[in-house]
């Protein structure tokens, strides 16, 4: 491929009109926006009027004129996106909280059941939480097996099974359907993790009957730096779950302000303490383009990037860890390199911005609304180059180098 | 008193050159900074740097310039207003996540004791997220009594002993050093909330030797809406207590993406997932005046300006629910009135900003930073006007009598 073969690309790029929705740095090719996103042009005004006009000028009012509704208001902006109801979704709190909330409430769903698995070489977070989320209910254990190993580990004391989608390593992605029902096959319920998934591939919980889910916005949605996020409960499970982290917020009437706590009904109950209405802001801002955006032509043009990165990568002698079939992967792509950090390094010297993962993964993320063909290209290129300088092992190679 | 007898104790006011720190709208007086702290002109330019160049250029890069940090940076920033060292507290999560934390880690730290003691009455998320730290922990149990009772209450079942410093509805404040020093002649941990007293009373942790501290920073600490809360732990507990929402970003090492969780040493074991960095941008920019501050004149100031209030309501009639003592109470003032609601929207009719808690109270905050003596007063003209016209407990009041 050259640069013109690219830029023929993007003059038919639906996506391409997405690109000024977004400020993003002269001089920087940016293939970490599964990792970060980068600032929606949206974000700053909308939190200069939630900063100036809500919190300076109406001040305490602004709780009745919008702020205590919104994370079901940010709730049912995302439910689309991963095939949910609008009131099956809530907004708030980190990933990780509301993977222990899921995970606590899971394991007491089915007294006979006490059982978490999940795969070994999943996000740490998710691994962790469940350790702590197992010390919370009497019996309850953790058991992390092999990808390969998953289907034999479900019993009949299996509570839930705990998958992240799309790998953050490798990007290989599970059949979302297909392990749901393995995981109901087994009388168990099933919990995902779409940090790495929720804006980069098509997700439909409810055609695959997911019972719950969490998922992060600070990558593939832009929501800005720690923005809160998101939970998914099956409606048919609204009623039978309940939140340990039993919060004012989550309270049937938190400002009858009694002594009991008494659950609110829906997807209200997993609320826990009073969300960043700023955070939520600026997530609220970066959620609005997605109304516009088709996700067939997100995969496809995700899958055209994958290939012009992934032959680069090849012709650099890198092996890749991810998946060639677009099905079976997320939207970022893994090399292996020995020296990967360096390389890393050398890559971000030249306005390449990807990430090193230890021990040998170079990654970088394939981001459809604001990467070009013509980005990929370039930085295919400067991998090539780079790779082609013996020297690049060398950890002050990056500096020498440096043309940004 | 007269209005020049206001002005006369604004023009020797220590602390009166504070209030061109906040941006107050025009025709408000606002009573209410101790349920949302207005806006501090520092946030502005603060947020515009943190989204624009933080965010928007620097993107990723960020993480390892000041974000990473940002939970024990704020922590430092809050310490000093509890008596804290530096290293004892970190900012994060929500006051309620950081009491499960803080109450769980309390049930767990003396298999011998199994109760939580707490306050009835006391804010409610404390009780409620009480009820869910005990169902997490066997064998545990929540026991709510009435003030009176609460010194007959700890005995050697008790866990740990949970107390609001000042009470939300009355202002009413514990001796810090009297009830941690009972709590431990009981055996007990000492768990305070400092919601309704950070920025409002001297505090002194490590005087009274408090063990475990919770607070929220969006009330007198003005940190935006939402704004992250903060969890203090005395060193000397720091190896023997373990977060139970086992979070990656309280690993000893995240980035080293290991399966197992290995608690960091010091505070940072309490952090859970990511938190929001326009919301800690935020109150890092708020709390930055804090050091400016000389919280004998607060007090003092405090003190004054509820004279001024607590005669305007004696002059119309109103009981008073707050102890007469300054050293007895926080820093708002409440009026009981059977029409309590009918009357706060009438005072919010003319530009004064109060709040209205069920059943019958008008709640009025005393925030010596940005309010004037003057303000004060003319408060309590306001007060002393809507009671004497006999109509104000008809609903329509309100709206009839507007004066902005």
């Amino acid at each position: 491929m050259t640069r013109d073969d690219a830029r023929a690309l993007d003059r038919t790029d639906p996506l391409a009109r997405f690109r000024d929705r977004f400020a993003l740095p002269e001089g920087v090719i940016y293939l970490d926006g599964n990792s970060l996103g980068p600032l929606p042009r949206a974000v700053a005004p909308a939190l200069a009027d939630t900063v100036q006009r809500q919190w300076g000028e109406r001040l305490i009012r602004s709780w009745n004129e919008g702020w205590i509704d919104a994370p079901q208001r940010l709730g049912a902006q995302i439910a689309p996106l991963i095939g949910a109801a609008p009131d099956e979704v809530i907004v708030g709190d980190t990933t990780s909280t509301h993977l222990f909330k899921a995970l606590v409430a899971a394991l007491r769903h089915d007294p006979a059941r006490r059982t978490i698995v999940s795969e070994a070489g999943n996000f740490p977070t998710d691994l962790h939480i469940a350790e702590g989320a197992v010390a919370c209910v009497p019996g309850a254990r953790l058991k992390v097996v092999a990808r390969e190993d998953l289907a034999a580990a479900l019993d009949e004391d299996t509570a839930v099974l705990l998958l992240t989608h799309v790998h953050y390593k490798t990007a290989e992605r599970f059949d979302l359907a297909a392990w749901t029902a393995r995981a109901h096959a087994a009388g168990a319920l099933m919990l995902w993790d779409f940090s790495h998934s929720v804006g980069a591939v098509p997700i439909d919980v409810t055609a695959a009957n997911v019972d719950l889910a969490v998922g992060c916005t600070y990558k593939y949605l832009n929501g800005g730096p720690g923005a809160p996020a998101f939970l998914y409960v099956a409606k048919r499970l609204h009623d039978a779950l309940a939140n340990p982290v039993s919060g004012w917020m989550g309270h049937a009437e938190p400002f009858a302000f009694q002594d009991a706590y008494r659950p609110a009904a829906g997807m209200k109950r997993w609320l826990v303490g009073t969300p960043s209405i700023l955070a939520m802001a600026s997530l609220e801002a970066a959620l609005a383009l997605w109304t516009e955006v088709d996700q067939t032509a997100v995969a496809a043009k995700s899958a055209a990037l994958f290939v012009i990165l992934a032959r680069a990568g090849a012709a650099a002698g890198l092996p890749c860890d991810t998946p060639a079939d677009a099905d079976q992967r997320g939207s970022h792509i893994s090399f292996r390199a020995p020296h990967a950090y360096e390389l890393t390094q050398a890559l971000i010297a030249r306005g390449v911005i990807g990430d090193f993962r230890a021990p040998d993964i170079l990654r970088l993320g394939l981001t459809p609304l604001y990467l070009s063909h013509e980005d990929v290209w370039q930085a295919g290129e400067h991998l090539r180059d780079i790779i082609a300088i013996e020297a690049w092992r060398d950890p002050a190679f990056a500096v020498r180098n440096a043309v940004t």
